[in-house]
């Protein structure tokens, strides 16, 4: 079900329901861009690839978030799905005000897929990391503790004083003639604004409340209401702090949700999931930190199960019999024997079914990734000898390869395809990658004739006179440098030898 | 009228005509934020006014931009209107792909204001500078006159040699068998539809035209087309050249118009069109020089002729009969006497009347500052005993004192009202502002209190503390460092000193 700030309130009641009879959770995010300047490198470690992503990606808005909840059925022996596909948007007051980064690309691409930047905007739900929340707490606390009457006066400036003078005037009259109990004051700049809160506060103190009221289309007006014995000031002032929590708890917003699946400890699963997990804790929980090993620390701790069917298909026994990983494909392909989709059926409203075709939303991707995850892990109890349709345990021996592994879509393919969350990461070989510079003139075709020698290369361009070269015969590497030692049209050095210079020139 | 990509075509003549009919222009345009870090400041100079608007503002980006074109009609002896607003929306090839920063809170209020987010991404004109046109023209110039053959050849991998083979099979089906002249081959990565493009075109040179084509939603599938001797390969490749020219102009799109503007040389009008100037000049010329004295050069050089109406109203004799020079505010005020509107018109569909109410519409309010404008005016022109309802040239008497200045309105009370495009800028004395440096636990009240023999002070704090108090009282100035010589609770600097070790400090 579609989640907004206009239901939000209503059905975290049913969030929290479905996240705690859940056997495993799907998330699936959307981002106002990917990368912001110099993108992962095809040679990248790990911890490289992490540092790239904190400083391009994350100046990014999370905009749409997706969660399918997938629990057992045991009557009907299946499993069946909740989803929420919630809009997000932080947007200020009395939540933090945000500044963040879009690529036109990746709007124009949603907006292709139907994405609906309007209700994000309008409904969004807000959000905001706990650091905040505690601050914004306190102050708030803080700020209803002191009474009105604390507030310093300030002498009304002559420019001011007519303008004052004709309102105070109107709002007595107001209060002496009129029928009806309230009135508005429009037209007036913040100044005003708090130079008749002052004046109006001390003038009429006992038979009139004033307070701001924000309009449709933003425009803020005072509202002054009567007092009656009935409907005193006090009561007034209560409601009006019972008011500022309710809109402080709907800032906190979604950052809830993030925190109750963190709580729950169940496994988590998603498709190329190192961004949406990224983006999670950066918006959700608090900033992540530059140092990487203190990533991969705070990202267990706070999801200390998780699952990426990217990386799960990229192994054996899937390898070899999934021609693309890209999530539709995948699905295809798992649709199809020795595959089969398992049977997921939904509560009416409550979840999707697999004749939808919503792709791209992110509830929808979410449970697409569960049917692909569903689909795998059948296989592999298949292969198993067990018959049993519901997930094992996270921790047991069948999905115990592929947890806690974050795929490396870029990396893959030069051996470093995960972040280890609860290990060493991978340390592939770049004995056969080297670092080439050659003239400006060059083409590809002209490298590719340099090293015809050495059979296929793979060639990473870092601007118009160097590239990354990898040759696929790994057992020529060590002849490389000396079968180009006199060639001086270009220079060459081994892949690990550009790195330690690059590092330490940048340390420098 | 609203100008999308749609109509953006057909509509140029239009606007061409519009511009060349008019007597004067009037801008106004909406971003998607206002300033990202340090703010303005109320004692700024105009030129670090300018730095910091330069730093903290150009990241964002213009996405309507209303263009209002008043004209005589000399049978009527009134102005008309013509008025276009322009969704604007960068999205990238064959145009550059664009970064660009978003204020939470400036998305919110155009979204109350009722600006439609979907149709800015779906149907906004594109835009780029010129050099980044320059550019781009010349590459695909270049890349047309390269000849696909010049392609160099790749080693299809084993690993995709089964599926190529199975594409090419039924290529080959398609041509004998197939009563169709189009055929579409979909979920091909980006990699498949390179080695295809080179498979197919190098087998059915004779017979098929490969080319990719983008669907709605964005998917890329590759479309092989019948050749006959009627629909020649040469054709095609003609006219695939003569449509990414076209895509080209389209990319260029909305510069057009705003070189336009810039070429007639016309009185251009806005209401504190500071940031409507600095962006206009940024997205659609080139970026914003560092240099101040370069800056006023360029924009002069760009817009000869500028207006700036929150800078006129804000001068006598306007300044005492103005209480807000709000545009709402200041249109309700010049409605009534002494004050009257003008009578403007417009043809059915072309331009605004005064009875519609699109307030924060781009066009809307240039319209508006249109009439505003044409209500000063006239209230001048009557002073001087003149009658003419039609406006002077904007270099003769009775504009001159407004004529290319923007106006600076958070420094505008501090005496520094205007960047001077065409002359030095004013040098407003500093002497009555002082910096002081005051405990953490203090309140703004305790500053008042500290100044309390100064009368009524200006405080703008800088950091919990830190503040620039600034006098009203200049008379009392120069008494102010000794009085408080022996408070060591606090220290206080002239802001003129301050400024000086703080410039020095930041160039270290
Ligand atoms: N005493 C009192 N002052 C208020 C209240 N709300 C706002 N103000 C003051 O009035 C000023 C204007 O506030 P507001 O109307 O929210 O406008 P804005 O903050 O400038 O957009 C604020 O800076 C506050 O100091 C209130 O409920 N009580
Ligand atoms: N010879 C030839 N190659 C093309 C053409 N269009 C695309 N290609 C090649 O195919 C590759 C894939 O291009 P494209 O389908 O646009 O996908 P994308 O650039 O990865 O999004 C490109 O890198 C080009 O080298 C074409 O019209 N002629």
């Amino acid at each position: 079900m579609e989640v907004t700030r206009k239901n939000f309130k209503e059905t975290l009641p049913l969030i929290s329901e479905s996240i705690n009879k859940a056997d495993f959770l799907v998330i699936d995010t959307e981002f106002t861009g990917l990368i912001n300047g110099r993108d992962v490198s095809m040679f990248d470690s790990p911890q490289e690839y992490y540092t790239t992503l904190l400083n391009g990606s994350t100046d990014f808005l999370l905009i749409q978030y997706g969660l399918c909840a997938f629990f057992w059925d045991e009557e009907e022996k299946h499993y069946k799905n909740d989803a929420y596909n919630f809009y997000l948007f932080p947007r200020g007051r009395p939540g933090p005000e945000k500044m963040f980064l879009c690529q036109s690309s990746s709007l124009d691409f949603l907006a292709a897929q139907g994405f609906d930047f309007n209700k994000l905007i309008k409904e969004g739900i807000s959000y905001m990391t706990e650091p905040i929340e505690s601050r914004l707490r306190e102050n708030l606390a803080e700020r209803q503790s002191r009474s009105n009457s604390e507030q310093e006066s300030i002498t009304i400036p002559v420019e001011q004083r007519s303008q004052i003078e004709d309102i105070c005037k109107k709002v007595r009259e107001f209060l002496d003639n009129s029928k009806s109990d309230e009135m508005e004051i429009d037209r007036c700049n913040a100044f005003i604004r708090r130079l008749l809160f002052q004046e109006l506060g001390a003038r009429f103190k006992n038979e009139a409340f004033v307070e701001t009221k924000v309009l449709e289309n933003k425009d803020r007006v005072l509202k002054v209401s009567r007092l009656t014995p009935e409907n005193k000031g006090e009561n007034r002032n209560l409601q009006k702090k019972e008011k500022e929590w309710e809109e402080f708890e709907e800032a906190v917003g979604f950052s809830k949700v993030a925190r109750m699946i963190s709580q729950s400890e169940k496994l988590v699963i998603g498709h190329n999931m190192l961004l949406d997990v990224l983006h999670t804790l950066n918006h959700f929980f608090q900033p992540l930190p530059s140092d990487y090993s203190s990533f991969k620390e705070f990202t267990h701790c706070m999801f200390p199960r998780i699952l990426d069917t990217k990386y799960m298909c990229s192994l054996p026994p899937f390898k070899d019999k999934v021609n693309s990983s890209v999530l539709q494909h995948l699905l295809s392909t798992l649709s199809e024997p020795p595959f089969s989709l398992p049977k997921v059926e939904c509560a009416a409203g409550r979840g999707y079914t697999c004749a939808q075709n919503k792709a791209h939303e992110a509830g929808f991707d979410a449970y697409v990734t569960g049917l692909c995850f569903l689909a795998m892990q059948a296989h592999l109890a298949r292969m198993r000898g067990e018959r049993g349709a519901r997930v094992a345990q996270a921790d047991a021996p069948p999905l115990r390869p592929f947890l806690n592994k974050l795929f490396l879509a870029k990396t893959a393919h030069q051996d470093s395809p995960y972040i280890n969350l609860t290990g060493p990461d991978p340390t592939p070989s770049r004995d056969h990658v080297f670092h080439l510079t050659f003239p400006k003139e060059w083409q590809r075709s002209d490298i590719n004739q340099l090293f015809s020698a050495f059979g296929q290369i793979t060639v990473q361009f870092l601007d118009d006179t160097s590239a990354l070269v990898a040759l696929s015969r790994r057992d020529l590497a060590k002849t490389v440098t000396w079968v180009f030692a006199n060639n001086n049209r270009i220079s060459i050095m081994p892949y690990v030898k550009y790195k330690l210079l690059n590092n330490k020139h940048q340390s420098e």
